[in-house]
């Protein structure tokens, strides 16, 4: 966190043969947490259930088990352990010790200054990063954006998550507002997202919006359609042929062209990254995504933009935190 | 120009009493020039007509006589001139001589190498940019956005322009295509937009989409609408109280506040600056636009961004330029 600078210098425990940061993915139902080195080598890995709690002590406590499970491997293995690295599904003050301004899945910790909590649980420096953000600075790192300087990516899971890096720097905003890609609009009057605004991104190409555009496409009402139709059944049933099936990834690939090409005209990236659980039906909308950008976008550099699958999976949000976290420390 | 830095040095001409920039606006009818100095004060303006020659010498001599007219001047008032900051409608490759890649309205300079030629004339390092990047630029360092770090610009003219200040810097993309705020979709099978894409934001909020747009909304054919009607006479009947002309801003402000949603959500500016000549409708088309946003936006943050009137007019791209060649002469 920004006012916690002070709080990372360089070690000289020179007993230690290597360094390691613990980094950890905070999910609604999950959480993950894994040792990295600077050089984005995972050493440690644990999984536990997130705490269905009120209390904010209860989750954040856990949060910091995890810690401590991973940390205390790394110093087996003789690494000294200089940070911890969470990327959480919210949006953070970090100018307020790390308290969370807003976290719709884990109302528990709301308001909560979660990192100068875990400062004081773990003894280390706390970097906190919204979800997004980190697996887009983790595909930049260590994925498919590895080398990139200037990189857009897409998380297509429940809602449609977003990350911006420019310059190598990741773009927060003016008010750590931005970076909300899957909040670009790519039907005006078109259908109803969460957010509440009509026609963004994300109520066409995320996991929700597969299942209804499937639902709508294949004329079943939403109470014949049985809780089995989900993305993956989705996908399946375009791999079998299913042409609703099929029509779904179609149109999920023509909204992500038109939502990249608003984004490539305006950014210029060198690349776009998509990932997310409901990515894996890449294969069925890569192609009406990529005809629709080359239809549409300003410049034949925009047109010819790079868009490649994610690479590092559910692992691009703990990279992405340790490597702000080793940034910060000075060691990448 | 990228390639030019080292052309830029300290002068010791210390029996100046002060140092200018010669600015430069280009366009396809008229260019504008005038000496600027540190502050952004203006002190010696010429405007003349841009030569319709093919042969880009002829273009260029002009834009160097323009540079010595102003030169002059504030040479007779004891200013050293140290530099030569050129504003361009087009697409510019700083890194080989200032070659011009794309001059739609001004075809001689295509693929001339104006920045390697003009230095040459007139003695002096040469800054080129983009004419709606330099617009941008210069709105944010002595017009509507003075003191922010992070600025939307839109320029509304024959097209719509538009650029994008990030962290006190302009953000020209990776292969400097960005900042084509005007091609952000609005609306996706909407109206043809000179691109070749359907339903960009010039396609809606341009001069010419105004026209447009007031046709269709009369119900008068292209044929009887005759050549008097253009975006200023639009913005007079719709003071009159004309209920089409009215119509057309409010699908005008519509549209701008669809494209700004967008961009709010992806880039969280401080401020979104409208200029350009079309944007004489702002009293017009400014409800809507708020109301679009405020409906749209992701955060309340957005939802409220400020959105205000260039303050520069046709002096912005000067400026912007003038700014430019400052910051690499180091005194801004």
């Amino acid at each position: 966190m920004h006012d916690m600078l002070s709080a990372f210098s360089h070690s000289d425990a020179s007993h230690h043969t290597s360094t390691h940061v613990v980094a950890l993915d905070l999910g609604g139902t999950n959480l993950r947490a894994a040792s990295i080195d600077h050089d984005g080598a995972l050493h440690h890995r644990t999984k536990i259930r997130t705490p269905q709690s009120d209390d904010p002590h209860a989750v954040a406590d856990a949060l910091a088990e995890a810690f401590d499970a991973c940390a205390q491997v790394s110093r087996q293995h003789d690494a000294e352990v200089r940070a911890f690295a969470v990327a959480v599904p919210g949006a953070i003050d970090s100018k307020d010790g790390g308290r969370i301004l807003r976290m719709p899945n884990i109302k528990a910790l709301q308001n909560f200054q979660l990192g100068a909590y875990l400062e004081k649980q773990t003894g280390v420096p706390v970097v906190l990063e919204n979800d997004a953000n980190a697996a887009t600075m983790g595909e930049v790192w260590q994925g498919a954006a590895r080398g990139k300087q200037t990189a857009i990516c897409l998380t297509l899971g429940t809602g449609v998550g977003g990350g911006l890096v420019l310059n190598g720097a990741l773009w927060r905003g003016a008010y750590e507002a931005g970076g909300e890609l899957g909040h670009i609009i790519v039907e005006p009057e078109g259908a109803l997202c969460p957010c509440g605004n009509r026609g963004c991104l994300e109520a066409y190409a995320s996991a929700t919006a597969m299942r209804r555009l499937y639902i709508e496409a294949s004329g079943a009402s939403a109470n014949d359609a049985n809780e089995e139709i989900n993305a993956h059944v989705v996908y399946q049933r375009a791999q079998a042929g299913d042409e609703h099936a099929l029509q779904t990834f179609q149109t999920v690939g023509k909204y992500l062209g038109i939502g990249i090409t608003s984004l490539v005209n305006a950014i210029d990236p060198e690349i776009v990254v998509i990932g997310g659980g409901a990515a894996a039906g890449w294969d069925m909308f890569v192609e009406p995504l990529r005809a629709e950008v080359k239809r549409r976008a300003f410049t034949e550099r925009g047109k010819n933009v790079e868009v490649a699958p994610a690479a590092r999976g559910d692992d691009a949000g703990l990279l992405g935190a340790a490597y702000l976290a080793w940034q910060k420390l000075g060691s990448v």
